[in-house]
């Protein structure tokens, strides 16, 4: 029931923000659909695809569906309100990165892989719904360019292997890796934090 | 036998619309061949991934690469002819999106899938080829911004299962729902009805 | 232990290959491995994902995440050294595709797959790595527009299968194949041979 909870509440946060972006590039309504769909249930799919986990999830369970196109709605009857809160949107985003982090991450485990390999289907599920959005709109993906995003991820990742290893009980690792990369998102972004860059030395050369 | 002739077809005609946008690009023969292929079996194979029936249908049957190879070379060798053709390949492309919509139903029944997934694997199929050309070729997809086309195989999905629930046989759904995405394609581009455009209200405001 | 130094070298070679793509496009720490992943597993990963071979082999086997985060690394620290080695790095690439055409070519082989399309995998895992590469750094993927790329792979297959019809044993026809993608796509670099233009043609009318 947690688990439905995290996920059904990432569907909708993903989902919105990539409505936001499908609009700026004056997509049409299906066209916006399809941005929002892939947002929201992209990362997911690239995972199961890659663990063979097929049909994928939103193939099997119509509510990822309903969801999404119920948010889409929302999100286009309501766009102007939106606008007002950019920063809910945001806190929505990092969430929903949080929680798909270790959505991911189960999978992986219940797929016996290494702790590595489950951090890099958690960082797939939290950040390539961004990636496909971004190609599909003809962009170079954000999250290669700029910002802490993916980093976040992985380093939630690592902290939940490392809290297993103390005497916590699962679910206590759970939730504290989400809050550390909610933690590291925000931070990154009230502060500008980004990855070193590697380009710098170029011009003081 | 249908079934199977449907496909053939259908393949044909995305192939040589595949070619043209190729040749639009100045790709090489290579490059040409990769989009005509892409075009023709991407939304298939998209499909297939998606409910994990593997090998994908094209590297477990030959037939589909031989016709495509030969649409290609056709295409080429007779491209100035093409020109004169576009009525022709619009028609071609129209009947390839009403045939493979109803493949991916089919494939979506046999999975067991509730109607409203077998539709979007119907959409999936017929469209999708033309989305991964598009991306291919450094496009936002066409019909994420202009015409009904996807619109199209939506309704004609949800009119196949309408029909079967009225005391119609099968094939007679099939065939029904086909001439309407056709029906509703044609009417679209003679009448240039698009999707009801959201961002109209931004002007007027 | 032969296929698995090739599989390794391959990996190296790409992934370094990657890192000087996603360097040109000024990608973060993280995008520039992303870009190095995909190129170096891209082409291998679309190959099992269409074979329905899952997990992906990367996520069975840590060795290829390992192998490629080093190579990042070393990339990023002897970049300037890198750049006096624009020939070997261009070694490093052909024979990069020479071995992973085999290694997609054996596993279509073991997938009881015809040779047609045995040399098709085999193609798709040594080139569309740097498909899926260009794709994610917004251009046009290279190889569908200039050079003998994917071509040599082509013939490099071909030759695997004609070798195989003579006395000869399967390592032999594996090694003269890689051979001749490797002398291929040498000859074309060195006399800039590229595909026949069929745009020639739209000049001289």
């Amino acid at each position: 029931m947690f688990y439905f909870i995290i996920d059904i509440l990432g569907t909708i946060a993903f989902a919105i923000s990539g409505v936001l972006v499908a609009m700026e590039k004056k997509l049409d309504l299906f066209g916006i659909f399809i941005i929002a769909f892939v947002t929201a249930v992209g990362g997911g799919t690239l995972r199961d695809v890659l663990l063979g986990s097929t049909p994928v999830v939103w193939l099997r369970d119509p509510i990822y569906s309903i969801i999404i196109l119920a948010s889409v709605l929302f999100a286009i009857l309501f766009i102007n309100q939106l606008k007002y809160f950019r920063t809910s949107l945001f806190l929505f985003d990092t969430i929903g990165i949080g929680l798909y982090t270790m959505v991911g991450i189960e999978k992986g485990l219940s797929a016996d892989l290494l702790p590595m390999m489950c951090i890099a289907l958690g960082t797939i599920t939290a950040s390539f719904g961004g990636v496909i959005r971004d190609i599909l709109c003809n962009e170079i993906p954000v999250i290669f360019r700029k910002e802490i995003y993916a980093t976040a991820c992985i380093i939630g990742g690592l902290s939940y292997f490392l809290i297993r290893l103390l005497p916590f009980d699962a679910t206590f690792a759970y939730v504290a890796a989400i809050l550390v990369i909610i933690g590291i998102r925000l931070l990154a972004v009230k502060f500008h934090i980004a990855l070193p860059n590697i380009y710098r030395s170029d011009k003081t050369e």
